[in-house]
């Protein structure tokens, strides 16, 4: 169901050509009212792809009647004709929907510096706007896959309302700068500002705490369309509350997705001065490339933990840091606790706690572990 | 010759047991004056090493008699224990020469968390203490390696003075945090506040410009003694331009002997608006596994070069962008250049120059590709 699964959307997936695969790799997300309602974040990159560019110009009076997205090609790195192709696709979209195409959302992902072939996204358009349904939402979950195995979708209902969403994230550690694309659709009836809001803290706390390889796309785009359909006035607080259950969801997924990956690792921060205190350590021990391919080689390397925690420039003492990993307290006042070796680095899911004792803020942020497979499917193919 | 080069230092190294392998792992450098002067850089990690933070204390004062140095083990993380073996270590050297314990310099690479065995290090004092001699400069070299598969060593003459080195660095993409350890020699004349200028100056532009995989270590020590012994008073100037050459000479040698690495990467940015923006944008490329791994992959993947750049908060016009990977320009104006076919990634040298059109500045920052290799050093053995 996902984006299909509050009332007043339909959604398409079909195939115009663009992957040499022959999977479908167009999708279509519609808005049918009666509100047209708009929010949206995107990469924080200055080299942004053309459909990020144009696209900001969409959302930016909260208001949009589609979304349409391809795989098989970022549009990035395009120049102006780029920019031009991202415009012509709106355009395309907004004849064939009977809508103003600076309504029209547009999201691509793929390989960076080449051009979009236009006539089989022209196809694709006319593809996906006549299969348009409203119990298409998986159907356009897989067309937006890259090298994800599995579409991600996710559903939160409230009482009389719903939120819905769908996610591509090649995730984390795969090919093509683990672009994120992700729209969520909810009848609820709120404010544009309200929904502005709830999208950018939702994400603050899901998406931007999920951490693959250091490496920030091009294309990256979360964009939540509400209709207005449930008639449902909801408030801030609760729209938050489904919004983060949504994009937490889908967020755990693509790390449980992550190709090349062999471990989920959570690295949590407690006892901070601030959130983004434990924010800044979390995100340092998740970048740390010696911890990651530790975790790979399932070595409770606590050394690596606290050397990546040394570089930040969060408050704590030195001398008073704990590490945990699974359970086990391998560092105590930053020397050796626990026995190591009573560590269990067989499940796929890892958890290291770090204590700063420094206060009482906690953030938590997910990565995968640095494998063989990352750096081949990373080197093996042009991506 | 290394660091017996110039006149008025004896060295030795010697098998204390602290490796496995039974390689030699203890190496001891001593200053036979007239001067003394000392001055060094450290480890700007939070989290620092036992040795690191005796041997600050050591130096403060711009004297020290002797540095000795062991591999197989890191004394970091060790807590008060370790400070106090630290402390003995360098009590121990100094009853042997008969100087002041506070005129010892010590230094450590090897497994973070594990204490050192004294009983070893006291044994490997005695060796190296009775096997002092100005012709054993690689012998001290080859006690420091870890998984350096050879001794790194340089030597620049003065019109009658010397500058000598050696240096350790399993380098970069090894295990162990890649602790790097540096000892430079001179017998120039120079006041001990020169000589600090100086060497801040020279590992500046070499040693911080080497950036193997972003881990910072516990333990990175670069120190230099200066004998005074060839009467030739050196003004600052030649002396930091000697220093910058040498450290500049061992610098390049971790690079090159980086164990797991197929490609030796220079990533020069140039018409940067400042020399820190230029550094920014150079670090942030060669802190990009996805193009790390495509240079192992012999892939000119210049998306991924301007997806790190566009991470920065150097300044540039995102549109303005140029990238030339080995003498070949793939990206012009932030879009698609020369054909990418007609690089050639198959020498070990790589060259990516990032031309931000913004001002006059450039730096030049090395790093490697990153490889199954380096996931296997860091993964199939704790380190």
């Amino acid at each position: 169901m996902s984006v299909t699964a509050a009332q007043g959307f339909r959604a398409a997936g079909a195939t115009a050509g663009l992957k040499v695969s022959g999977a479908s790799d167009v999708a279509l997300v519609t808005n049918d009212g009666p509100d047209r309602h708009v929010a949206a974040v995107f990469t924080s990159n200055r080299v942004e792809a053309a459909p990020v560019t144009w696209s900001r110009q969409v959302v930016s009076d909260g208001r949009a009647d589609a979304v349409f997205l391809n795989s098989g090609g970022a549009n990035a790195c395009t120049g102006a004709r780029g920019f031009q192709d991202a415009h012509r696709t709106a355009e395309l979209v907004a004849a064939t929907l009977g809508v103003s195409a600076t309504d029209v959302v547009v999201c691509s992902t793929g390989l960076i510096g080449e051009y979009l072939p236009m006539d089989r996204i022209e196809a694709g358009i006319r593809l996906t706007a006549a299969g348009l349904s409203a119990e298409a939402g998986q159907a356009a979950a897989r067309a937006i896959m890259t090298t994800d195995s599995v579409p991600k979708e996710a559903v939160v209902t409230g009482d009389g309302w719903t939120v819905g969403g769908m996610a591509k994230g090649a995730g984390m550690l795969a090919p093509g700068l683990a672009t994120m694309l992700c729209v969520l659709t909810t009848d609820a009836v709120a404010d544009a500002a309200d929904l502005d809001a709830a999208l950018r803290a939702a994400t603050a706390t899901t998406f931007d705490r999920v951490d693959s390889d250091g490496c920030m796309s091009t294309n990256d785009t979360v964009v939540l369309l509400a209709s207005g359909a449930s008639g449902v006035r909801v408030e801030p607080v609760a729209l938050t509350a489904a919004l983060t259950r949504v994009c937490g969801d889908l967020s755990r997924q693509l790390v449980a997705d992550a190709e090349g990956a062999s471990h989920e690792i959570a690295v949590e921060v407690r006892s901070a001065a601030t959130e983004a205190d434990a924010v800044e350590v979390a995100r340092s021990v998740t970048r740390s490339n010696l911890f990651k391919a530790a975790i790979f080689g399932a070595d409770p390397n606590w050394g690596r933990v606290l050397a990546a925690v040394g570089t930040t420039t969060a408050a704590f003492d030195p001398a008073l840091l704990d590490v945990e990993i699974n359970g086990v307290q391998v560092c105590r006042a930053a020397t050796v606790g626990d026995d190591r070796s009573l560590v269990d680095l067989t499940p796929r899911e890892v958890r290291v706690v770090v204590d700063l004792h420094a206060g009482t803020a906690t953030a938590t942020v997910w990565t995968n572990d640095l494998t063989h497979d990352y750096v081949h499917e990373n080197s093996a193919y042009s991506s």
